[in-house]
């Protein structure tokens, strides 16, 4: 998929034909966002126009093209990738900065007075286009949301995906899909709505407990819902669906019709009757389909709550997913263990050995994301992916990250651990320390129940800022169940808007993933998933703690032990009690003795 | 000031009265709330309306009068109070509870369609009468703000404040007076107005250098002032300000007024000029006057945080007044410990004698609140106030909670001590080590410039919460230099909105003051002040950190010290040494004695 210096001849061109179609349609600017019509982490190929049309593979970018200047907006985990990709394009890379202006900013200032701003409506959220058109009223310029040049442009544009959509069968969907239903009809009526339109693929795939495999890692599928009174249906290509889906989902009340059929669906919506949607999660795109006298009523999605809220018996299957993901780790360390000095090991390697580790153990499906696996500097960048074309050797001194996790038909993982590769620094180890102390600091906080979650971050935080050391991201982000590794409603982030809707809520499974990255030297983050529970009722009032679920030894030879304190060291050796306790039984031979070492009491 | 049951007598008769002038005026509902035109925290007695119309004397609460109907509305510190000074009274106690719908919501579903409330203008904030008249409109009731039914009915009413206005001067007045006029005028510009109304009186007191004794506690002055591009103008009454004071103002610009001049000079703002004001520090009735095409620019006074950031030379003049308080503290401590068996102490003594040691000191003004002298069950009331009718004997065991503050030339001084009587219980020694716990963990954190102050109210409450207990009140509020004890913009509470204008700067000075309530038994509270500075610049960013103001002994006689880790024992150990070296010098004899035994290290 890489694009070649050869390839760049392309983009000219389409530019150029780009900007001839702009000038027939008296478009001034177009903005091409990483977007499709469900807002989705994953772009199958279908709505990848922005990376057609700049040339740039990065997954999040904002491409702007006017006449005389085509810019495309990326931030910092990106600008190498971009300098590379976008070199002799005829694009130009604007970095993009958290608190500086971004791409909707430079449109409010630089088109003119009466200009026409375009962008396809069908990847725009309704949210962001209120915005534009705020920021495009200060000059007097107007937004076009009514068409989609690349429908034009994009000859050889891939078709919608068409792999099968099969159901997330007994006994690992425990809620009964009628009920859920049921619930959400409630909830619709308690926010004085008749109709609920879904566009968000994990809601949809979650309600009606269904699977795909459109777009890798997450495992859903394209489509719509519309939920009524008395109807529900739900809109995806019908060669998708065979005949004993149709009919489990038909049993429930639930029609199936097209993708395309959505749009007539919304204009048959009753005048008058009012319609709930997250402004967020739904674009203005699909909403233009609806008769103007159909109110909207907004709110978060309440699937989106619902679904981070997982049920005791969910939560025994995610124990056990746990568990033999922690197996799998545990194989795979210890073939890294003994690999050491016998064989070439690459960043790639890496992912290989823990991939096929995971892919061995029962109920596994895919990865949940790609791994991370980075060596030193490679670490220091959140976001790193190893490629053919550059990783590193695993050799000399330093700091391995391995952020990796998977989907299982029991449950999702995502974990991050450290390894020290040779003899780490006395400054690599301390970095460790205080991520391991931010990490415990959180996983053994108790706290008032429904406190907003980025409120909690500080916990998390300040034995790093001690050192006067911060990271980026977010602490902590929500995880589904057999479902997207990052979803919400919950974020345990300081930079985080502290919504109503970020309450912590027994039952949301969050990570807990605290880091500190040293550009051009090395990274640090451990990361381990925690399930939020009733820790009980006092004078006070409810309190919530955390579960860990997650289960795989801490390596210690990169911790300064010595630097924790006693409720610290307990916490380790009690963790690793655990994980020796519950992954033990599902491993033999050198694993099994690698988990014995690395869970002994420091 | 107490009213007797014989006064009751009178509350029936004035509100026949106000019942007699709403039917003749149309008013269906009289809202009365406990605020002057200045939105203050202690009111002069000439706008204590509320507690005028219906003999509840709690400084805070809000009366609803309506033909059939009369409600008190207060928070749960004033039930008690409220039950015995309403009783017989016809006015209904209104439980006021946190997230339950409170006196404008009770307006908003029970006045009629078509309806009027009135509320004196005067007296209501410009935010809270759009929220109020938003309320309304769900019946289509209406609101009037152009009246006070008390310059009729309240014949007796008592006169403005008439006490002189005096200069706060060198060397405790470090900040030029012209300069911070000058300052304030290029922040109205940025905001793009062309004027800049305050109503709060610390605003006012600190932008001219003035102080006042209107009020107990707090040292400001009934005004407001009106900033111009080439104009200041200070409203007061004029027989308040004497020539030297008036002299020095005009020498800075500064024209003084009348009080009641405010009107006729708003009225002569330019139509098409914009005026810059804080909508939730700005009445109503005072906007009135503007004609109707001068436009609002609303933000937060700047001088709020200008005045929040205390310069390098006020945190010196702090560091003395510290020092002063906390020998005070000391003598005070020591008479106590020697007095145990020897006399009768009250909860009264604790008041006059700590009043006295505190007078005693040099640039003593007054006490800067209602000392809280509060035993055992009484200590679990936050706000408790002992009185002549109704105080404890200090007798037994148990804890006594003293929280107390002075007002000196150079600075404002607040601090809360635990001071166990006989043996407190196990029980009453954890808390306590909890609470220390807290308030050490905050006071030693570093965090990122800037970082919204309630984020890291967590840190503070983590030790607490592993108990399942939590606290009402926020952990920390913005201390002013010789001004009120209470100010903003920074608040440490996860229960206050993230709001951009709460960041944590640099001067900022703020009391780390958690707690744990134990409503029937006991209540701990520990509280210091600490200053906001600068920690340093690292590859990660800016960071700040504290350093404590506060300088007394922290009674270890009820903490549980082998329960504290290592960390939390130094920095005990080396604030004892502090506290040591600084309040010795300023002691002599058993005093001296007594703080040399609380500073030895644990």
């Amino acid at each position: 998929m890489s694009l070649t210096p050869s390839a760049r001849l392309p983009v000219a061109e389409r530019l150029r034909d780009m900007r001839a179609l702009m000038l027939r349609e008296g478009i001034d600017a177009l903005l091409v966002p990483s977007a499709d019509p469900h807002l989705s982490e994953y772009l199958p190929e279908h709505w990848q126009a922005r990376q057609w049309l700049s040339g740039f593979q990065g997954s999040v970018g904002t491409l702007i093209v006017t006449a005389e200047f085509a810019g495309l907006w990326a931030d910092s985990r990106y600008w190498e990738q971009a300098r590379v990709e976008l070199a002799d394009s005829g694009i130009e890379l604007v970095k993009l900065i958290a608190g500086q202006p971004g791409p909707l900013d430079w449109l409010g200032t630089q088109v003119r007075a009466g200009g026409t701003v375009a962008v396809d409506g069908a990847v725009m959220a309704i949210a962001a286009a209120r915005q534009l058109r705020e920021k495009l009223q200060q000059t007097g310029a107007s937004l076009r949301t009514d068409t989609d040049l690349f429908a034009q442009a994009w000859l050889d544009r891939p078709a919608l995906p068409a792999q099968s959509v099969y159901a997330h069968a007994a006994p690992y969907a425990v809620r009964e899909r009628g009920e859920k239903l049921k619930t959400l009809r409630e909830q619709i009526q308690a926010h004085g709505a008749h109709w609920h339109l879904l566009a968000t693929l994990d809601d949809i795939a979650w309600l009606f407990d269904l699977r795909g495999s459109d777009v890798p890692y997450n495992p859903v599928f394209v489509a719509f819902a519309l939920i009524g009174e008395r109807s529900a249906t739900l809109f995806t290509a019908l060669s998708r669906v065979d005949s004993s889906v149709r009919d489990s989902l038909e049993q429930d009340g639930i029609e199936v019709r097209d993708y395309t059929d959505i749009a007539s669906a919304l204009a048959a919506v009753p005048v008058d009757e009012k319609l709930l949607l997250d402004p967020a999660r739904v674009t203005v795109g699909i909403i233009e389909n609806l008769g103007t006298g159909v109110a909207l009523v907004e709110a978060l999605n309440p699937t989106t709550l619902s679904k981070s809220r997982k049920t005791a018996p969910e939560a025994e299957h995610i124990r056990h997913a746990m568990e033999q993901d922690g197996a799998a780790l545990c194989e795979f360390f210890a073939w890294l263990d003994g690999a050491w000095g016998c064989e070439r090991i690459t960043e790639l390697t890496i992912d290989e050995r823990l991939t096929a580790a995971r892919a061995r153990r029962p109920n596994f499906v895919s990865l949940s994301f790609s791994t991370i696996a980075a060596f030193n500097a490679n670490g220091a960048m959140p976001h790193y992916r190893a490629t053919e074309q550059a990783h590193a050797v695993i050799e000399g001194d330093g700091l391995l990250l391995i952020d990796s996790g998977g989907q299982y038909l029991g449950g999702t993982t995502d974990i991050t651990r450290m390894i020290p590769v040779g003899a780490p620094t006395a400054q690599q180890r301390a970095d460790c320390t205080r991520v391991l102390q931010g990490m415990i600091a959180l996983s053994r906080a108790t706290f008032p129940k429904g406190i907003l979650s980025p409120l909690l971050d500080a916990i998390a935080r300040a034995p790093i800022w001690a050192d006067q050391v911060d990271y980026g991201h977010g602490t902590g982000h929500g995880v589904g169940y057999f479902m997207n590794v990052h979803e919400g409603p919950q974020v345990i982030a300081y930079q985080a808007a502290t919504t109503p809707q970020t309450a912590m809520l027994p039952g949301m499974i969050t990570s807990i993933e605290p880091g500190t990255y040293r550009p051009g030297s090395w990274g640090v983050r451990i990361e381990n998933l925690v399930l939020t529970r009733e820790a009980g009722k006092s004078d006070f009032g409810q309190f919530l703690d955390f579960e860990t679920l997650t289960l795989c030894p801490i390596d210690t030879r990169c911790i300064d032990v010595h630097e924790l304190s006693t409720a610290e060291r307990r916490w380790l050796n009690d963790y690793h009690a655990e994980v020796a306790r519950r992954v033990a039984p599902l491993l033999a031979g050198a694993p099994l003795e690698w988990l014995r070492e690395r869970t002994l009491p420091v």
